[in-house]
């Protein structure tokens, strides 16, 4: 029998979230797991990679990705902890330590800066291996080696992309917001999403995946700025709608900034609106978030989905997916393919 | 058969030299390697992390002892390379081309800066790795281990330490010149050397290498910066005195700008110099460079060591070692211990 091929799309923390839990379920299933992650980070250590070394891709959802599916080994678990681990500010007293320590070391004035500050050293790995090969399948590859990753990671498309929105004040006035960090802490609703430039070259092997999936896994995570977005790549599109695979949804337990003001069943109208030719099999929601269920399934029934309600959330009561919840709910949705 | 315990001491490239050639030696010997590096390094990519970041070590010196120890696959030597990968200065017109191939981003006065510059991936690597460790030991032997190295890096002293001179001018006058980089390119004649503190905590491991030890091998490498300083921390000198194994100097091929009008019989004599109690078994040194051998015969009797002429430079007549030469060089010198 051969594995299950699964492509999860996201970014982020969400991306992640799904991530963990196909490790879950790759315990009672031979699952072949491919993540297809955004490349529209503009904010924090990405964002600044980007500007001052016009990096090609912003590394920080691929690198979050790489760590989600590392090896549960203790050398492989270390190796990730490394690349999410993030150096500090330096306080002033700290750097004048130096010379408490060890020696007096001249101080050049063009020397003080804390250039490493915030950024993730996997951030680091990442661009100095894409630096060196050229090759952005090819860097990824070898970090999923370094990190024994149980699945591939490859980007939505092959150059960092702008996220733009037109949003909708609450005065009803329309402003465009420029960049995915700012579209994700913008108040407002987003009346328009797009992709600067609206037509990026998509990853061939990420293309590949998606033609040979049995399953395409959708959500969690920010929905404009880290779900929608694969939809506005047009030749990932068009992959997806393509595809003779399955089609998942993972909704998002509680709406976050971007999407307040959206009900449950609009991110779920927002999925057609951006692309209509979408298909979905199955929507995954936890019956204790997802509050009253028809228009929910109303809004799965337009996809042409069957609502599935399964507890998927932590036990504290905070609106986080459980991996092993999540991860135990999808094994019977993905096991029905055969 | 147990394998034959060797100790390398050095830093930057004479050490490279000699743990590549000791991988060639284990070619035919069975070679437990353990290179002992010095930590007095404070120009460039290391110098600025122990200004800017309180490093506890500066770890591009370490960095190059992983990359020569790394294992000859494809996986293991591409994560070298990737160690020793250096970020470039970015041009002004590439950090403009950021805003051409992406979006707009905004860009923020404090985020033009390049802080990556002149940093080995390799070096942000280990910094990383230290500062989430806390443990040197811990961090290199992880570090190895990402490199499939062929044996064990260690640090001299447990925290950096800075490198002083006093020095001769061509007119006789006596300046004190501090700091490794310094010391290294300074015009003048080395009259005393001493590591500032005086007396740094000695890596445990590092100790018990050299007490466990069956060969110690001393050199290639810029002498008061690479060669001597082991020799200056004191419960390391009292290790290596105290030990059992058997000592080799192996010869620069040529003086560098540090010991320009040092004799290759000085070189020897400063060993006794710096630690009068070293005996030395062997003395390794290419027949066509080291000149008049007489005088190096002489001195090197004067440690209690033999002379061995062997030829181990490059063919390009280059004043470099063959890994390869030196290694072959190095068999019958290591397997006599049996």
């Amino acid at each position: 029998m051969t594995a299950i091929r699964v492509v999860a799309f996201g970014g982020g923390h969400g991306l992640s979230a799904s991530l963990r839990a196909l490790r879950h379920s790759a315990r009672q299933l031979d699952l072949d797991i491919t993540a297809i992650v955004t490349v529209g980070d503009d904010g924090g250590s990405s964002g600044r990679l980007r500007v001052e070394r016009d990096a090609l891709l912003p590394p920080g959802d691929l690198r979050q990705a790489l760590a989600a599916l590392a090896a549960d080994n203790p050398a492989h678990r270390l190796t990730a902890s490394l690349m999410q681990h993030r150096f500090a500010s330096m306080p002033v007293p700290a750097q004048a330590a130096a010379h408490a320590r060890g020696p007096r070391i001249e101080r050049r004035a063009d020397r003080t800066k804390d250039g490493l500050a915030g950024h993730a050293v996997g951030n680091l790995l990442l661009l100095g291996l894409i630096e060196m090969l050229g090759d952005p399948v090819a860097a990824l590859d070898h970090a999923a080696e370094m990190v024994g990753a149980q699945g591939r990671v490859l980007p939505m498309a092959l150059h960092a992309v702008g996220i733009e929105a037109d949003m909708v004040g609450s005065d009803g006035s329309l402003v465009t917001v420029a960049g995915q960090h700012s579209v994700a802490v913008a108040d407002g609703r987003v009346a328009s999403l797009r992709l600067v430039p609206e037509n990026p070259p998509a990853c061939p092997e990420a293309i590949a995946a998606v033609r040979d999936a049995d399953w395409l896994i959708f959500g969690p995570g920010s929905w404009y700025t880290s779900v929608l977005p694969h939809l506005l790549v047009p030749e990932l599109a068009a992959a997806i709608v393509a595809s003779p695979a399955r089609r998942l949804v993972t909704l998002n337990l509680s709406p976050d900034r971007e999407t307040a003001g959206l009900s449950t069943a609009d991110h779920l109208a927002a999925l057609h609106w951006y692309l209509p030719s979408l298909r979905v099999d199955s929507v995954l929601a936890d019956a204790k978030w997802v509050g009253e269920p028809e228009p929910v399934r109303a809004a799965a029934r337009e996809l042409g989905a069957e609502l599935v309600l399964v507890p998927v959330a932590v036990a504290d009561g905070s609106p986080r997916h459980d991996p092993e919840s999540l991860g135990a709910a999808l094994v019977p949705v993905l096991g029905a393919t055969r």
